[in-house]
């Protein structure tokens, strides 16, 4: 990464996935783009992600049509459908969407699937700059098991080192910034030389992008692999708008909190708020409660996951913009470091979980988080985090002063959370 | 089965694997049928089985060769290669050769992979009886681990039925006895459906057909599915000419001795015996030393396993003819009930091991086997076996007669074993 | 083991712990021996034994009283507790009762707990023929889990063979034919040393006396060990009169029958028949109904466990005793060979077993067991159990003569069991 | 806990097993004491902690006596031995020698056992303020197995609450400080009600003391059983001087780092430095290299484990005075917050290991592992800890100001450390 400030902060931005599934097209694209720039951009968010399959035709919801034919290039490189991105037309590719997301302000991203097309394979299509075939790279005994579309390629072959070199060149040329990469994060050790091939590949293409890694959950065996290959890999799989599976977060976060920083990000996925699932019904919104939305962004931001929203932008209303734009709790997911959970445990019927992070700034924050079936005040020691004498303290969703003191009462609304900067 | 007289006893042949990979030709099939038919078959030995990859025109070796080009009529059924097996030619299939085999008294044999061509599937080829297609049967997320050729079916798409009824009324067509499907056995619960669906087709074919299941090491706790749906599973993977292997099997078969029986086969693999590996060079012998040898088809005669040779036939000298052709040792193999290991125990310095069966007909076999490095003489009280008299004792290898004992001394040497039947 | 007939067929008789627990008296034990040698001992019951804590003098129950003081002789080993044995006055032990059970034509044995007194070694008492104590040989990490009375032995201590050797020595003087030693079976392999001392140090006490061990589940592993120290070894934890104990023992069957035979007994435990828990309630009586029973002996006696009974035989009923002196399903106990399970399947809604067994004087045996909840009628085919003509056939629990037939139809009850004779 | 200053760093002090297992005595325990308030008291080395057997008249090494006679008073409880603690003479117990500690202006520990005297058991003693006798509460399936003395308690039984308050109600009268409990922290769940019983009636007894559990490892699952009931509890089984031990506290330290803090201090167990083991041959020192002595050191102190010496002090070298007088370090052990590894990685040949802290009065600290075979100069740059700019660093074992840098450069010794203030 020749620009190093890309990596001082975990990603933010919009993934096309939550709402629009496979089936995502320019013209949405375009418009929450749009958006972003208007309403986001200025807090710090940029990343706008086409998401899985841009290149079938006839996709059109979150299932995958078995062997549906792609487009490809001469070189066994999937391109845009133009039906759905007809910029794309002439062979184009992403370029000129690019360009217009950039000339927002903004970053562009794709996902791909790790491998090569099991059409260019049948259909033994060339590769850029050597006279091996897609048929001699493709792995015989490496499918990915809920998408259709690749094989893996054999990173030892002889043609595997182009391949992926021609990818992202095209990528670069296009003007990617950002390729979340699947089918891959949770397939260690069987794809771990693929993975490498593919990081160093996309190294050496002469253009900054950030490497992003899914499936989840990622294998804790393997963070010194996911840290010197990408930038952020998920940590769980697909993460939806319900409760057990946010209540489920707070382990996993627990668990990789300290492997976070630095440009290596685990990422808690997606967040499902405001329009998703359009592709079902075009009312559909969150099942998120607005407490479990806040939930949610405390968490994501005191852990400092990558925050990628999920949701049809131009849908949203202002609890969810307000949400995604208060300035605190983003500074927290700037400055907050060594984070990690002080306790999960019972009090007075309802579990409570605490976590705490140091600020790069200086002072600290906690977040206390509610994951019982009631409303419950109760009061923190700053003990707890080992502060023993009196400090400002501010609570950040609400900006609320509370002065100097060494504890906190708080009434923390079920399934909520409460945040606090300490002086 | 609508001839039950074929399930009474395990079945005995010969298949083309351990001799020729994937690269049998039509010519080698047929020697070894006029071998077997002149020397072995009036001592029960009748299959004569094509093994793996006769539709792959180029295929040389136990060698795969990546997404080759495969044979298929126009109904997504998998044809043999004319330039292998030229009386194919003209859409014939093995009628010919299958013809030719039961012509010499002999049985024929092909072997399957489970699932559907992956060439047909990517070419969207015809299914045979329906509208659907390769396509629409195919399973996205099914493939075999080391074999390139085929995908799964899903038992539940509409199409599927009508895919397998259409291949066993081609094999019936062709005269076919024997069905070994592989990619299937150690495939559990994964494949459980499909092997229901095919099991079924099978048997509504209208022609009697053993169906033998690979690979293996089967799953114990599937021994249920296996029974119900063919009349013989493997117990191992491959398995070659090396004692570790050898000795390995003792577990195999006291772990499956009492699912044995009745047209229902546990199958310890095919005796790689006489010349073998002749794709590698043409000079390869089995590694097995004369002792070894006998080991091996004791302990596949009283665990009644399948006994498929795997050498060359006409290779065989004098020693494996013998070998094969030992009539006391081949009624074990026929009369043999509730077989099971009685010890493994070290004796003065060898490690031995004892198994005893019923013998339909009235008395008992007992097969003493010498795991250890040296020759060694040990006697063996038949109390061991809870015989408490004196029995009349016939070693079967070398048709002694020992007259009335209780016990039994001998030599028994490295690597080797005797076999007893007490009257 | 002197005499080899005591080998040939699993042991048979009585044992005190179903229905009196730790609080067997002597009393008890002679009104049951009388009962045995007049209604029993012709058909091959023989032994009578005294279950566990008969040197507590307070002992009431089931339960073990914590720290209770136990009767010690000066060389640390326990003796019967006069209150509850008068005979043993005056430091004679079992002898007299021992005595009084030979003299009714029958057997005698006692249960003892592996290891060593802890009273004897907090109290550092001595052993015979050693100038060591009982705190030299003791190990202070190994205790009984469920009983407080002993510590292990440490085999490799000086003075541990001498107490094991005197042990023996006391109880070949009382004229004991039969030891179960508990707190071994199971703890594998951490007392397998001490197991085997005590086995050597029996074999050499110059009295023949069976050695069976519990508590189970044994350890499938440890089975060579089993057969090389004892005759039989408890294949469950404590069996009572509840169906899906019974049930559960289907599995425990199948996985030890082929370790059966020859004075090698895998033990199902005892039958809790007749009164049963008299310490509890006077009016207590088996929970099993009488199909239930008949299921039980049927499995018993075709895998051949030794078969102890557990109730109060003196108030045994006609169903009870005519269950104990069917002389078919008892020759079948000793006559089966080579014991397996041949099925266990759902047929028409009810699970039903099928076990078959070589006969040692020709013919074969079958017993089929409606595990369902409704009786059913089926036909067995002879095609199951390899016998492909017609044979006579003999149902045993009723004596019916079916004539010569290749299958069985009947109507076998809800937990009930049919057994056969094939002839 | 009355006294919350106790609390707010890791405890340090001295502990007499490293050097002298379980034969410590009281002039060993004074002149330990003595060099303490000369030497290090100044740094906050405070606790001066009597290990195990202290009430076993005749131990002398490492090694238990089985079964061996303890000293106890009429209430079942341990006392100290005479010979070897002659102020205890006449029932004092510890108050003598507390009294002696705390006129150095230090603090007096400790060791007990988890449960009552298998002795006081065995021979009913009473219980202090109940009629409950040692019987009564004892449990009979409970010891501990690398020790003979104890019984475990059961917490449910009458009398088990009035045994554990009449202890320390005792400890209290002699002014104990600090508990090390032992066979406690390994043995959850089993011993759990056990260990909040004892927790429960210390807190109760009207005297702050400390609460140490042992042995290790703990078990990450009961956490927060842990930190309810004690303030340090061990991660590890015995620590001693050897170098693969020291290398694996890294994975136990990275795997318990985010419980570390107010008061709950996973514990890395005692510094084997000095004199050690005296109780085998009088001149056996530690066998750490000064580099490794000095990883110890460091890693304890970033991870914030209590610090317990090991060795005789008196025998000191001027290297392991500073070692322990280092006042940056020392700072660094009270000030870090949050410790996390970084990262474990490869560097040009040498795996090195990365932590980092907060520090509570602002800036950070790192420490850098060698834990490779040679000496290796590195460059480390401050983004791996997430600082982009320049800072002023100083290296805190040999106290150098680096100047304001983003990097820093240095050779680290073969198994060595680094370890600076980041300002």
């Amino acid at each position: 990464m020749n620009n190093k400030e890309i990596l001082k902060k975990a990603p933010m931005g919009w993934n096309s996935w939550d709402c629009y599934g496979a089936s995502v097209t320019e013209d949405i694209v375009k418009k929450n783009a749009e958006y972003m720039a208007k309403n986001l951009k200025k807090y710090g968010w940029e990343y706008i992600v086409v998401d899985i399959q841009w290149y079938e035709p006839t996709a059109e919801s979150l299932e995958y049509h078995p062997f549906a034919d792609v487009v490809l290039d001469e070189y066994s490189r999937l391109m845009p459908a133009t039906n759905r991105f007809p910029s794309a037309n002439g062979g184009k590719g992403f370029k000129e969407l690019a360009d217009y997301v950039h000339s927002l302000g903004l970053k562009f991203g794709i996902h791909i699937m790790r491998g090569i097309s099991r059409q260019a394979v049948h259909g033994n299509c060339k590769i850029k700059g050597t006279d091996k075939t897609a048929r001699d790279i493709a792995r015989t005994d490496s499918i990915c098991f809920w998408n259709p579309d690749m094989y893996g390629v054999d990173a030892s072959k002889e043609g595997a080192r182009e391949y992926y070199e021609s990818l992202f060149e095209l990528y670069a040329s296009w003007g990617v910034d950002f390729i979340k990469c699947d089918d891959i994060a949770r397939e260690m050790p069987d794809a771990k030389d693929e993975l490498i091939l593919l990081s160093d590949s996309l190294k050496n293409c002469g253009r900054d992008m950030i490497l992003s890694l899914s499936p989840g959950p990622a294998l804790l065996d393997y963070s010194e692999t996911y840290k010197e290959t990408a930038q952020m890999w998920r940590i769980t799989d697909d993460f939806w708008d319900n409760w057990n599976q946010l209540v489920n977060m707070f382990e996993r976060a627990k668990k990789w909190c300290t492997h976070t920083g630095g440009g290596k990000w685990p990422d808690a996925d997606m967040l499902p708020i405001g329009p998703v699932r359009q592709f079902e019904n075009k009312e559909n919104r969150t099942n998120f409660t607005e407490d479990e939305q806040i939930t949610m962004l405390s968490l994501w931001s005191i852990f400092r996951s990558p925050l990628m929203i999920g949701g049809e932008m131009t849908g949203f209303d202002e609890f969810t913009l307000g949400l995604l734009t208060n300035e605190r709790i983003l500074e927290m997911h700037e400055n907050a470091r060594n984070s990690h959970q002080v306790f999960r445990k019972e009090i007075d019927g309802c579990e409570f979980v605490l976590w705490t992070a140091s600020c790069a700034v200086g002072g600290n924050y906690i977040a206390l988080f509610n994951l019982g079936e009631s409303d419950k005040e109760v009061t923190l020691s700053l003990f707890e985090i080992e502060i023993y004498e009196e400090r400002k303290i501010t609570s950040l969703w609400d900006n609320m002063e509370l002065g100097f003191s060494n504890e906190i009462t708080v009434n923390v609304s079920k399934h909520g959370a409460s945040v606090y900067k300490i002086g």
